[in-house]
């Protein structure tokens, strides 16, 4: 049966305090909307209904490109309404799922639940129970344990007052059902709004039989109001990611200081120290170690290979057994052959290093391309800009490049070349030769050192 | 009525085995007993009397130059004895509020509430509810619900150790009734000391009103006698401090990893990624966004400035859209124009850079002038210190300075000039001149490369 | 009466996904197999036997060069089957006490406990009471409280699964009953293994008093079996070393964001900001200040020392009041006398720094020797190495070396001698000798700046 997956995401979002409309905050480094559309992905060939409201052309642009379609509700005028807008798109004989932007975490397998009761002509509701369900409308059910009504807590009486398991509004049911009771619904009540929850009692009417489940987290069907809520939810993901990566075999320090914005797989004995954080694609393998404090985005790192503390590493690719940090920085366009050093204070962007070179003290290596078995001494730098283009700097295997040096580009030193310490190298160098290009040292007698100045 | 609150800061704490007075040690990077001089300044009007005695002189220094009495308990002698100390400064017909320089984090609305009852010529009297109540005094109420006594643990009968509001010490009277009480409190106890809790027993006794309050947080009336303790509230206070940020629309990517020790204001949009510290005064404009680890004091950052992660900041002014780090440091006495670009491994201090200027690598920038767009390469010192003075190095708008070189302060290198990298400029460079200061590049062959030392 | 410790090793820990076997991961920066080892080693003169199978290689490795028994258990058959590899070694008079390595914190004081009650002729039997002992052997007392049995969760009645008190498998008793009741073990069970609880039931046969005892912390008794319990018990050992430390005095300012992995000792008044990780053996005189997200390694500290946010401290040693960092890098063989400041992206290797020397910024001084009273200008380099040997650099008192020069080593620069700024040195510098060795400058008007290249 078909299915129409309606996600509501109209709301303005005020107490989050923001422009940015509120289902585009982010959890794991993911627009809350995004992990709902994604979730639905993961069932049986959806069709997607995004309802846009306040920031509606944020909204579409933060979700482009994707098979999605989208329903304007020009006026926030309740759930109801919400779903009115976004019905005309749908399947008249399939099945409809309502699902929130500003709720990201449930779990496709409780979704898939709700899919199937509909599926049997049923009203699939998403209900929790909560320790303390204060201002929550409550399930009500008859003494055959069958959901009936949902009351609202301002008009639930002492003993209903009582009951903790509470509506989500997450429910799917028949299209033709919704249809049905959706022109129906009456914005008489304190807000103005149509609400989609009075269905509810549509369905009792109509003797539809009304199944519940429950989530198997809590937090599945918590909803993001504020940054508090936000942040909770922040760090449910967050150890979550860190118990999936543990029982795949992972050591983390400790696993409440870990933070995974994307997508982080790891081989076999790999050691996260405290406080990292992964961005985007991040793959590491065998027997990786990162230190504490990294911060590693987009990145391939090869077996073997040792990240220490304090350093950063973006879009860069890693062969095995490579030794950097710490305080290394390795920028977009990195790429390391097996064994290679980078060392501390050291940058490199578009640089491309060959096996056991080594690049281990304070120094900058851009718009480069070193072979293998490459020695940079501390406060090299390659200079790639001149104030409008960026040119290469070529170093051969085997090369020994002393301190302190400046290798202005584009230029080339050849295969088992020295350049001296100390020298600016503006013409190509030939294999095997050694080049210097600094001032004769004079030493002088009998100088004075400065005074201090009076002030 | 005028108000004199005497706050006790005489005890030695010596459960926190320090050589600094216990009340100077520090909560949210403020001593303690200025915690509750400032929250004491909230109230209308105080006369503030602090009560010191081990390490006195300590106290003093530490509070110097606020408005404030200080009375001098020589002895140790309880805390009947301590309030005692302070009595001859207080107004005879006005109300006394009792403090205690070791229970930091009481908020001015409950003690406002404590004076408003003294003011109506009864006892206030501040107590709380403890799940564990072993070993406090225990409040004693008549079937009216009315205070009739404190009955201390080890006195307490078996029923009134089931009693779990305690008494925390923090009271307010009229100053009359405290006159009167403390000359006729006994030390004829095990620890011959004064208490200053025994007023309760004789207000009781001359019918006086006791009116009992709770704080809101029991964090509130919680005193530090050891550093684990310190610990505890120094938690507390940073949450709150993440609750208040994240109330006023600040993401927080990890509410337990924020550390604010002074005064953090941010505007709309501003993200703090994990493992931030802030003390001083920093004032974050909108949608700014702090990367993680990175360590801010007394700064002004601008709208739209992104502070990439592990920099360290400390007095500098940034206008709007300047980006800072990986692995910056902006020292004192930086003030960056908007679009300024400073990068990883780049120290800054006394520094201003005009507009839309770039400082991306490994550089020094000390006592410096920068105009706008002007961009300085990796590996760039100012020599701005020739052992005994410190000299200015001043760069014109658009000035190029190739990496690697060295300016020797006092310098100025004109608009639009260009600097070849390598060179060390002890000389002033003119308006779009070309310097070069650098040896002449001599190629060699056959050079042999060093061979092995035998060791 | 002798102790034979008997320390099952043998398993191999397959949910640990991991390569090594399981009693080589380590809490606290040691090997769990290590911790169990070390409490023994508290113990009155124990015999150690280590039971290996699973890696066996490995563990003997790792154990080498201590005073240790091993036993090889060639198949995993159970419990009581491990213990039989080792019983040839005992005393036959003597005590054995059976301890396991992958329970590494049970502490001294209880296995002493346990030890005694052997010393009596009876069964000293570890248990604890879960609030959900689900799965786990139940504790069966008789009415006077005396334990008669140990019912396995599947085998237990509903009466007996209220029992919260279940088995640790830790116990002690007299050698000559343990050779009496093993070989009596039975494998005729689900598992097909020998079970040493089984041992229980004998004792309660011959009538040999069992007396159980609990220990203070549950954690005493928690396996580890995945890196999930890993984790817990590394954050709660890391707790205990936080608490440790607030006891004896230190200001941490967050416990829960403390890593100790080895030793770390503290004198008075010392404070740790956040997220700081200590390893190895650390000593910290009075009055340390360390920044956050220090990263300190097998060091000692002096007495008013300050380490600034970011540094990462490796194998040195530094006298008193030394300022270091932010983001300084202090290598093995740093040794600084009393005063010496290094500061932002500066790396030390190797190096001897006289009293109140200066390397401030962006410099390396590796292989090096410098006296008191040195400047070292920012971006200076000594370049030790020239491709194949190391050379020492040595720098008098009161020198002072320019910004951005190069030593190159072997080297000397006298004492009160000037390097100029940008200088690269290859001969010795004599006592008050001004060196400079730099390119000539040059100033060329007219000079067109680079075109921007059609791409």
């Amino acid at each position: 049966m078909s299915l129409d997956v309606i996600i509501l995401a109209a709301g303005q979002g005020s107490r989050m305090k923001s422009k940015k409309p509120k289902v585009l905050h982010g959890i794991g480094g993911k627009p809350m909307v995004q992990h709902v559309i994604d979730c639905a992905q993961e069932l049986d060939t959806p069709r997607i209904h995004v309802v846009v409201g306040h920031g509606a052309e944020q909204v579409r642009d933060a979700l482009a490109g994707q098979a999605l379609e989208f329903a304007l509700q020009a006026e926030q005028l309740g759930t109801g309404h919400a779903v009115a807008q976004a019905l005309a798109g749908t399947t008249p004989d399939g099945i409809s799922l309502v699902l929130y932007g500003d709720v990201p975490l449930t779990r496709s397998e409780t979704l898939r639940q709700l899919v199937e009761i509909a599926g049997q002509d049923k009203l699939g509701l998403l209900t929790v129970k909560l320790s303390d369900p204060t201002g929550y409308g409550r399930i009500i059910r008859d003494d055959a344990g069958q959901v009936v009504a949902i009351v609202e807590h301002k008009d639930a009486s002492a003993a209903q007052r009582e009951v903790n398991e509470v509506n989500t509004g997450i429910l799917a049911l028949p299209t033709r059902l919704l249809a049905d009771w959706l022109p129906r619904l009456s914005s008489n009540n304190a807000q103005g709004e149509y609400y989609l929850t009075d269905v509810i009692a549509m369905a009792a009417d109509q003797a539809v039989r009304i199944e519940a489940i429950q989530p198997e987290h809590e937090q599945e069907v918590q909803g993001v109001n504020n940054r508090l809520q936000q942040a909770e939810l922040e760090r449910w993901y967050q150890l979550r990611e860190a118990q999936r990566l543990m029982h795949n075999g992972v050591t983390l320090l400790d696993p409440s200081r870990l933070d995974v914005r994307g997508s982080l797989s790891a081989g076999f004995d790999v050691v996260i120290d405290i406080n990292c954080v992964f961005e985007g694609r991040v793959v590491l393998g065998n027997d990786v170690s990162i230190g504490p404090n990294c911060h590693i985005k987009d990145a391939v790192i090869g077996d073997g290979c040792q990240i220490r503390a304090n350093s950063v590493i973006d879009q860069a690719q890693l062969q095995e057994n490579c030794d950097i940090g710490p305080f290394a920085r390795l920028r977009p366009g990195t790429e390391l052959a097996a064994g290679v050093k980078v060392g501390n204070f050291v940058e490199t962007k578009k640089a491309r290093i060959g096996e056991g070179s080594k690049v281990n003290h304070l120094s900058y290596v851009g718009d480069a391309l070193l072979g293998s078995d490459v020695n940079v001494g501390a406060g090299t730098i390659t200079c790639n800009y001149d104030g409008v283009n960026k040119s290469q700097t070529e170093i051969g295997d085997g090369a020994f490049i002393g301190s302190n040096s400046a290798l202005v580009a584009p230029v080339k030193v050849g295969a088992g070349a020295t350049v001296g310490a100390g020298s600016t190298i503006t013409r190509d160098v030939a294999e095997a030769q050694l080049s210097v290009a600094r001032g004769k040292q004079r030493n002088l007698d009998n100088w004075p050192r400065p005074l201090k100045r009076e002030s």
